[in-house]
């Protein structure tokens, strides 16, 4: 099993996007049931984080600085292969495609640009940082049932901490379709580069802050990079609009236990 | 030559942006010198169109609803040959990828996502109205001389109206990186969904606003549609932010002649 970066191998996020010895580009996978949303289908942040594990054996190593994935079909549990173009190794950066396929079906496509270490290092524009919520201490734990009847998995593989009023936790919601959470894996593996892709789906969509529960599976998301993060809490808050005939836009922030910004993501939905 | 839709034929974009006959999903295109950014190479959003043309072609003349461009390498100007993938067509939406291939090598990849009309077509959220910036008669027209200098051609294919805040018509700036615009083509053509992944990439970055001028060529440009825009001006606004190591964030929101919210955009660039 190879792993780009962040390579520690004990904890479940690890072993399940690990991907087997790879021949002519073509690199085994499994698609795990530990990483389900609604209905049990496998998570589209989880497909994505999946996928850009093969894709990174084209990057020697550099760190990825923005992907894009799209969803063309659902993916199901078990055996998958991910097909693997580079499409440029440089210097400066590196640009791979990827394609997760299940019975000769592609059901996730990847786009990702890596490049020199530099571009995360270096200092760099004071962004804004995170909104206050308090710290995770002062925000509540949500309810595991409901995610359980659904038979998703995925939120059993963090803790959340959330702001009292956030509907996710009982309380009125913000009056808007806004979440803000404190995320992190709940077996204690510290976020890293590979993991962001996934933090930034890896909570309900904030349109059911406005609406109640609701499923919106994802077409296309794309993630920058802005740097490293720290170990600890990772702090996110995403913002949904309605847009015509059932889609939805979603943007994600995400700052680290410093209150640095660490990646952005926007994401089209379909609300089902 | 084949157009995808909002065909008109007699326009330069048209032309420019028309695709030969294709054989085994290879499409031959002809890389324009009319849409050429400084130092005489071809422009961004210009090829993010090209390519993007040949790409349309699995869409069976569904409306785009969002596409990502990686640039690995610089294009030049002549022939070159855009492969086009299929990843899936369905009756919802419909993924392709397509990369622009010169001398057999990659220079631009695009994944996109074409859907039901109905996508852009009906109801949706209010969005936020665009600032305001008067009219286009109430700006100012920017000086042609230096983009010319620079073997820049593109500016030549549209018209712009700046506030007269902005540093491109000899203003103070307004103190941070963001330049606000009218921009149509100048030889009449409306703008359509074909156009938008060119005119959210049309002005200088808005880097410039806040530094003078500057090249940032792009490294990775996602769009979002929103909907069909009407006949006339397009308004856009851009904000642009220093990352680490020289690489540049750009974020674009394109407004049609109603106020319509109609297009917005995010690109990853490197400062030169």
């Amino acid at each position: 099993m190879s792993r780009p970066y962040g390579m520690t191998g004990t904890h479940r996020f690890d072993t399940d996007t690990a991907v087997g010895a790879g021949r002519n580009n073509r690199w085994p996978a499994t698609v795990s049931p530990a990483w389900t949303t609604i209905g049990g289908l496998p998570h589209g942040g989880y497909l994505f984080a999946l996928t850009l594990a093969a894709a990174a054996q084209a990057a020697d190593g550099r760190p990825l600085l923005t992907a894009t994935a799209h969803f063309p079909r659902p993916a199901r549990l078990g055996p998958a292969d991910i097909d693997v173009e580079v499409v440029k190794q440089g210097r400066l950066t590196s640009t791979a495609t990827a394609g997760l396929r299940q019975d000769g079906k592609e059901r996730v496509r990847v786009l990702a640009t890596y490049g020199h270490p530099r571009f995360l290092d270096e200092p760099a524009e004071p962004s804004a940082g995170p909104p206050s919520l308090g710290g995770p201490a002062h925000c509540l734990v949500p309810p595991p049932d409901l995610a359980a009847g659904l038979d998703a998995t995925v939120t059993e593989r963090f803790d959340y901490r959330l702001p009292p009023v956030s509907r996710w936790v009982g309380g009125p919601g913000p009056g808007t379709a806004r979440l803000d959470a404190w995320i992190r894996f709940a077996d204690g593996r510290a976020p890293d580069l590979a993991a962001l892709p996934l933090f930034v789906d890896a909570s309900p969509s904030a349109l059911g802050e406005l609406v109640g529960p609701v499923a919106v599976p994802t077409i296309e998301l794309t993630i920058h990079l802005r740097r490293q993060p720290a170990p600890g809490w990772v702090q996110a808050r995403m913002r949904a609009t309605r847009l015509a005939g059932g889609l939805v836009e979603e943007d994600a922030q995400l700052w680290d236990s410093t209150g640095r910004l660490v990646a952005q993501a926007r994401q089209l939905g379909l609300r089902l």
